[in-house]
């Protein structure tokens, strides 16, 4: 039985497989509809999380399973007293599979180790979240046709947003990546992620304020939210947060095959003018997350595809 | 494609069409029992409504159908500032189908309009709540076998009951229809229902103000709710709260083929006493309300049911 | 049809056939996967308990069931003013069962009296919760092999703790029963248990403070956790707390039979060195608690299981 608390808690040659996986459920989802028959996977979400909650929900009612658990803390046993590893041992008495998502950093991790099957760390506070980093790589493989060769702007909060750094890490793995990041001064990208993932693997990143600088030079650009409760006072928020909006103006710069993804929610970093562009692929991302999710369920569930 | 918005989005004939399927369901409903097999449906609950979402549920779930959702906008991406129209078109990866309810008039409007599934209005604020209505015509049809040639009584808020003030417009459009307005004044019908709809169709109607002098005439009488959240004061809904109670001194007045419904949640302006009384038919009305919402679900998902 | 309020609404014999159809479940799960096809089971719970919650839901889905409901009253219409009674009729027209929960004693007595469906008790405030009651019974009948001719030791809160008091209740229908009853003063098991139960039917029982003084002589120790929500002050509860906390070292003074059942969710009463002890089988009595909830529904619904 295998876990997955991490975005690279896969090998390479396992994401391919993974990833192979999703894409034959797009194309035959009439094979997978009853394929988890029985099967139950709690959803424990200790913090609310609409979106990937319900990826989760819809991907497992996909497979023809059932589902079970609590959206927010308040109508968990959290407020109890119990701790994550007795709610998990406990979960693994009325599901096959769970999927968690915590305030508390490590706290994927800790419900695994006394879990009795297996768990998808669905984001632990700012510390990883890798079926987001699952649903990007399906989104670019796809839609780009490729996970190597690419150069890929990120742009917006480089510093919290751990989706961008848990991109980076999955990406580092293949050859041909270079990066662009583009951010205010102060949310930059973190040191450790600059000195121990890029020049240590020797990839090519640059890092710049403007975006329309350097748009013209991507193949896929991944724009994050600048989430206010990240932030350690108001006004710093309040004066960044439209900093880096993405609109037509700049869409025009941009080559004609690049790829706008976004991790969502987004607030306004991304014009909705910009939503009926063919290039702004971020709510087909939304459609990739649940084919990714059941793929994984299935892959940890080690259900027989055949 | 289409979504249901207002009680009027349905002409008389699929009106009619929705209710004998509703009738059908109600009569045979083994045949029914997996015709959603593999669809999902989304309940968004913006605000709670226990009643009116688990109707909607009970409803896909009698259909082999799934469940997704949330049950109040704490629980939701609401919180991250995600627009309606972005969580929209999440969902829409989710689900087959979404019922929304939110405290904005239009919310669920600006829904369908970014939506690639069929949007189900259940209930935007003080303005319309489609399903409530084909619940009550489905309620009248069975029960007095008719939605024509009839003495409506509305009784108690009719100022702010969106209810009511959707009744009287699916029901103008059946002849014979006229009706008695019960409120205190403070309350009375608004104008623009007044003039543009009843004075404008010629639609007779009385104006009183005590449920003992007319109750004798009524075919049906509609209770409604003195909703504490509608007032603009405690102290006028302390004094106005208890005026309009049915009891059994009232039923007494009236006819042995008098109905009486009420949408619920009732506070105390139907006194249990009355529940047992066969012309007491709310109780039926939210098993009407679980038939007609598998109906409108199997119509808007285009299932063919031969 | 029947509804189940105390754990003493069935007889021994009736318990007996039900304890036995849980046996079976656990022995032949397949044969019970699709029983409950087409039937939905509503969980109204108006007091947030995730893990007795989850259990209804899992347990249901396991028998093919579908399940709807409501986690907490905040996202009930219990809001808008709705007694338990009406909120009753309604779940009626929804499911086919319903498992309740309630901060107000009575609350699932009053819930069934207007029912049409069967009512589970799954907590009325400090009163009654008769399917924790099941699932310690089949604990206790599984792993020890029988019900009678046992000494039991009850260790904490015995003034709140109404599991301790409804096992005590259940328990005395057998013959050869004796109790230990471990607690600080202050928690004492309440007159009416000690006179009109324990004294009243000659059963045999013990009254200590200290948990080592009696360990050695138990088959079975039953331990609870001190609720903060039952404590009058702060400080009382602070006093209190760690009390009785079983460690190792304790174990180490118990027989090599005996075993450890707690109702969860545990706080710090018993450290979690003695997880790994194969005499706790507090996670295995969350396991029996899925089944015994099975054999109710089918129970209660009148299966046939042949």
């Amino acid at each position: 039985m295998r876990h997955v608390i991490s975005p690279l808690d896969f090998s390479v040659d396992e994401l391919d497989k993974l990833l192979d996986l999703a894409v034959d459920i797009e194309n035959y989802p009439a094979k997978y509809k009853d394929i988890c028959n029985g099967k139950k996977l709690a959803t424990l979400f200790y913090e609310p999380s609409t979106r990937t909650r319900l990826s989760f929900e819809s991907a497992m009612l996909n497979l023809g399973g059932g589902v079970l658990g609590f959206s927010s803390a308040d109508s968990s046993s959290a407020s109890k007293g119990e701790s994550v590893s007795d709610t998990m041992r406990i979960i693994s008495c009325y599901a096959d599979i769970c999927a968690i998502r915590h305030p508390k950093e490590g706290a994927a991790l800790v419900a695994s180790q006394k879990s009795s099957i297996p768990v998808i760390n669905a984001g632990d506070g700012g510390h990883q979240h890798p079926t987001q980093t699952l649903t990007d790589m399906l989104t670019i493989r796809c839609l780009k046709g490729r996970l190597d060769n690419l150069v890929i702007g990120l742009c917006g909060d480089l510093k919290f947003g751990r989706t961008v750094h848990s991109l980076i890490n999955a990406l580092v793995r293949y050859s041909g990546i270079s990066f662009v990041l583009i951010s205010p001064k102060e949310l930059r990208i973190p040191d450790y992620i600059r000195r121990e993932v890029l020049e240590k693997k020797n990839i090519p990143f640059l890092e710049v304020e403007k975006l329309e600088d350097v748009i013209g030079d991507l193949d896929l650009l991944y724009m994050t939210r600048v989430q206010k409760e990240r932030f350690f006072n108001e006004e710093e928020y309040i004066r960044l947060k439209d900093s880096y909006i993405l609109d037509k103006a700049k869409m025009s710069l941009a080559s004609e095959n690049m790829m706008v993804l976004h991790p969502l929610p987004r607030v306004n970093e991304i014009s909705v003018e910009v939503d009926d562009d063919p290039r702004a692929v971020y709510f087909k991302q939304v459609q990739y997350g649940v084919y990714v999710r059941m793929a994984l369920i299935l892959t940890l569930l080690e259900v027989e595809t055949c």
